[in-house]
């Protein structure tokens, strides 16, 4: 069951980097952070513009000295203070979460990171190496798995009450970038420019979420892989904004996964279908308090969030069934996890001791994107390991 | 659009009365308080038993000598200190809202009641001459109104977007309670017990919910209604756990109003359908992102919370489209705009002047039951005023 | 399982009155008669207007000269031919249908009768009578009970699937009669006009459809009911386009039903929900091939025609699970139980043993009207027997 | 608007070889030629063994001297009586279509034929050529392809309401045959039999519906392919229980396909989402009469079936909106184009200038499983032409 408790008398202190007026993804961060107590923000680079990021910071009540021009100021100058932060959340756009992570780890700051951790493998890598050596917490913003129905497909999977898996089924395909909306729209200009947000669009910033998520419940390992990718609005050549991946797994099992900014008529169709040879779970994004569960009869049942039935796991409800939690609590709980861990007290909670998307996830992403862009380009199967 | 601010430096120092451990509604209050940096929960009188409230709110991080064994205790010693609160939930049952709100409003604090505001109206109306006279700020808990989506609907129907309305079907009809689970929890137990629930249980603790948001986004005036209502489980007698509600507009419409905690397979059924001579929109709790909207045309259109299309109004949306706001969300609205007003700025900002329910909805739904309760027990037809 | 058999080599003359030209109920009749072979349409009186009845009947190859005037000579003449029609389907406006039917009957004519059976009661009853004395075999067209998945709902609620019934949710509801259509539409002008269509709009046209289903799925005894009525398009008063209806029934459960012709949006909401204290089923009429089940848990099942696990008398799906049955297969079962009887070979089918809407139905569709419309007019509850 | 006439006079003598006692195929021709009494069974080769055949035919009043052996003395006595039948129905196993179609051909029949058509190219383009010597008419029982829906997607794709397509989904996946229930049932072992079946089962059996919609409604041309198979059941190796491909078309735009039976919680899965730049259209088996399209707001609209509003060569429905049409009424629509062609008639009515699946649909679909096996043999891109 879900508990309230007030696990620490000082919240843990928070700097941000990214994320200043305006931004979805920062007030995302900002709002799961001060959820349960956990951690106070305390400092920030927030813009790219040194004053632009102070005045944001001083109008969500940062300290006006805190508010830095840029991370490696609020680096040095956090890591100087008796007071200063101890964990770093990076909500910059793709191509600076390497340096700024390695710069924050090591300083020994523990890191809440935007996905994808780094351009490429091998900066991925590198990060998980120092972050051991630093004994450093990282959670990585795969921020959709922290919903209680994402936990309850896992358990159902893993407990064999869908038989061995056949086949996984991931789609995030929105409709929001059917044409050009980056002229006048900066949130997605960058992750339509090669040079910021490395060498995809939806690959990266919404495909691998869904393939994260089928990583996570399936719990299957990736054999090969083939990609095809489309720039339907031409401007945003090389970077795809459509792709279709299918997936062959070691056991056998065979993967699908298509993401799209330009699927109109989706909100976002971030979908799972988990099938096996005994029955099949699915589970949508936007209407996240449900999933669909199948048996060898063929007949489907809807579990609802918050009720009995649900696995012990998947007992971690803020609220009971029939009131709808959203996108923010689903963040919540895996900011929960995170400043458990950052303070060192995750062994004495339940909630400490669920799973949180960390290296492997973020490793594994990188990973997801760089094979597909090869499959891709070579219009040929790859193999993933 | 949202706006994230950091309001006042120094939050409004809040006490509870009520919600302690394990309570649903207690976390959600608390959780709703915290949001927006408006609120700071610094005293409680979390339990009947005072031992268990003192510890509950050692648990949550309240002081333990600002913990108090009532709700008499904490007004008055609150009262006395310089950093006092200044604002106080009432999260108890029924009964007890009444005595509370009274001593708190004698004492200049600010409220915000779960509804029933009270359980008779001349009780009701007591406490709004009150609060005029001590000019506080009074919220009544109808957490479902902050919906962004319940607001777009609202707007629609007052811009004439579905014509002249003449039917208002309204539901509010649950599965949870068709066997008799009262023995084995509290929280239901007290609403089934006349002593403290009232003279109604689902016609009060939720049907009031439908009916407020039927009067919200209509916008009508009830003439006169009639209402039947069922003991399923009889032990519960007089007590209803089911009621149909019929009702007569003064302007020529009629509406309908189901509440039950005997639906079986509903997980909520808080659903509101407004039907006007050229369209018609409809509501569902569950799922509360989307409305549907049908034109004179008979066809039906999903409008999602988000989106540049909603209303300008409506554009309060804390997180994009296709990523759900849940339950919390709403909460998180509303009290966002009690404490604004409790501030003192509410006109410096535009959630400072949306709507929040207060006196008129508190009373307007304690007048509801004694209505409801009178017509059924006369099968008869009851004029509203 | 659903038998594919020539059940008799010569079909069963049949004829028709009204149904003509472009009328929807017409071919309605004329397509389910003709779908297993038990029926031959072989005469009709299919206008007011001799000479477009003729032509019509001769456009869908009807003989010339057994397309008649009216419908005395077609009675009158068909009786007389050895060839002759031995059964009758009416289609014509509701205030014909009893002088239609007793002219049929006493010329020992077999009738297939459009709902509402009669105007009055007392009409009714008459035919009854008159049936009985004559042998007569009559089917009243409730054509949505032919649904196989109606039958699945009786069987479970026969069965105790869902315990005892508490309550009865009934609605027919669609939105196609919100303006004023009768002026370019003869098919609603004569609904709306009393002198034809008698005291009711909606609460005969479309109310009786899903009250003789909720009695049929049900199974209970009405005790009393209350009835609202509305005339929202004014030309059409005395007659309703909208209804609300609460119900007592004998046993202490309740029911209610809405019925309406102005609920835009709705292209047909023909809904049913039967709840017990341990279940509950839902059907809907626009999708009739599922419906959701819920038990004590409060899980709602899908249960989708043609699947195994459903009862044995709901096993006579036309075509296998997953392809959509419709309308005309509803209608096309009930022709063939109105067939077997009438060619007296029921007993030997599994088919013929099954229920029918004759009687029973009829008389007590016509009895719900009137009490309907006296509690309407008087504002009180009015005794059902 | 839908035309109820009677065509012609006397309906065109016709056919069956296979469809016999309990194939569900059989009943569903036999119940479409006899919607709209343009066909009448007269002759039949029912079953392998020719007494079940008679039998059968018996049963179902086929006089008994026209039950026939085979297909080749059907032919042959057919052919040779003066009321002889003038159009063949080939409801056998897949490897038997040619044979059959080839004598039936040379004997001057008209053919309907389920599909597919042959199991080579070749085969089919004999097929073809022969029909174009013989001025045959040959349906090929796509039988989905009937739905006033499908046309009303295809009108809208035509012109240009989404724009320029981009991407094609196409599914069909069901859930029947996740174990090996071929055991006891014949009608899925020759589908997983490759001597009967061909290469391919479920591409062959439900694949090529859904491609064959998507060609039909999206009207592009296919460049290459890639496809993946899997026999998740052992035993049916080297057929496909599921396969998942990708496709490239001409003008740039992608599709996807995705096929199965073991699909558990699927009843059909037959999808079709067509997505332009502009808009979106989808459009489901299982509820076949509504279509949902999103604009470039991203607003999904539900048009249903029988409104005003839908294209006017989307205006066949046989009964109004609100009540569903099914499985049955697409295979009879299809079947009425089929008979206008077949009598010679087609130019006068609106319905025999429909589009029928004829040669061009057989044809492809007989690539479509050629390309796919070779391309998931080789696990590579093949081209399509």
């Amino acid at each position: 069951m879900f508990e309230e408790i007030g696990f620490i008398k000082n919240p843990i202190a928070t700097g941000m980097i990214g994320g200043g007026k305006g931004s979805q993804i920062g007030y995302s961060h900002r709002n799961a952070l001060a959820r349960d107590g956990l951690f106070a923000l305390k400092a920030g680079a927030f813009d790219i513009n040194p004053e632009n990021g102070r005045d944001f910071g001083v109008s969500i009540n940062i300290d006006s000295d805190r508010c830095y021009a840029d991370y490696q100021t609020l680096i040095t100058e956090e890591t100087k203070r008796n007071d200063g932060i101890k964990a770093l959340i990076i909500a910059t756009p793709n191509n600076t979460h390497y340096p700024i992570a390695k710069m924050a780890l090591e300083n020994g700051l523990h890191l809440i990171c935007e996905k994808p951790l780094a351009i490429t493998l091998q900066q991925a890598e590198d990060l998980q190496r120092l972050a051991t050596e630093k004994q450093a917490v990282v959670g990585v913003m795969y921020g959709y798995s922290g919903y209680v129905m994402v936990e309850q497909m896992r358990q159902m999977v893993r407990n064999g009450d869908i038989g061995d898996v056949r086949i996984v089924n991931m789609q995030f395909a929105h409709g929001y970038h059917a044409s050009e909306v980056e002229h006048d729209d900066a949130g997605t200009k960058w992750r339509v420019t090669p040079e910021i947000s490395g060498g995809s669009y939806v690959l990266g910033d919404i495909g691998t979420h869904c393939f994260q998520m089928g990583q996570y419940v399936a719990d299957l390992q990736v054999k090969k892989l083939l990609c095809i990718r489309q720039s339907f609005v031409e401007s945003r050549a090389p970077l795809e904004d459509n792709a279709h991946i299918l997936l062959k797994y070691k056991n056998g099992a065979v993967g699908s996964l298509w993401t799209s900014a330009v699927n109109l008529g989706s909100a976002h169709g971030f979908k799972l279908r988990v099938i096996g040879d005994k029955g099949s779970i699915e589970w949508w994004d936007e209407h996240p308090n449900q999933i669909i569960v199948a048996d060898e009869d063929n007949m489907e049942k809807i579990y609802q969030h918050g009720h009995g039935y649900l696995h012990e796991s998947a007992q971690y409800n803020r609220i009971g069934g029939g009131h709808p939690e959203g996108f923010f609590d689903s963040w919540a709980n895996l900011y929960r996890r995170f400043g458990l861990h950052m303070a060192g007290i995750a062994e004495q909670f339940a909630d400490g001791k669920r799973w949180f998307p960390s290296f492997n996830e973020g490793i594994e992403g990188v990973k997801f994107i760089e094979k597909c862009i090869a499959s891709a380009d070579n219009e040929q199967w790859v193999e993933f390991d």
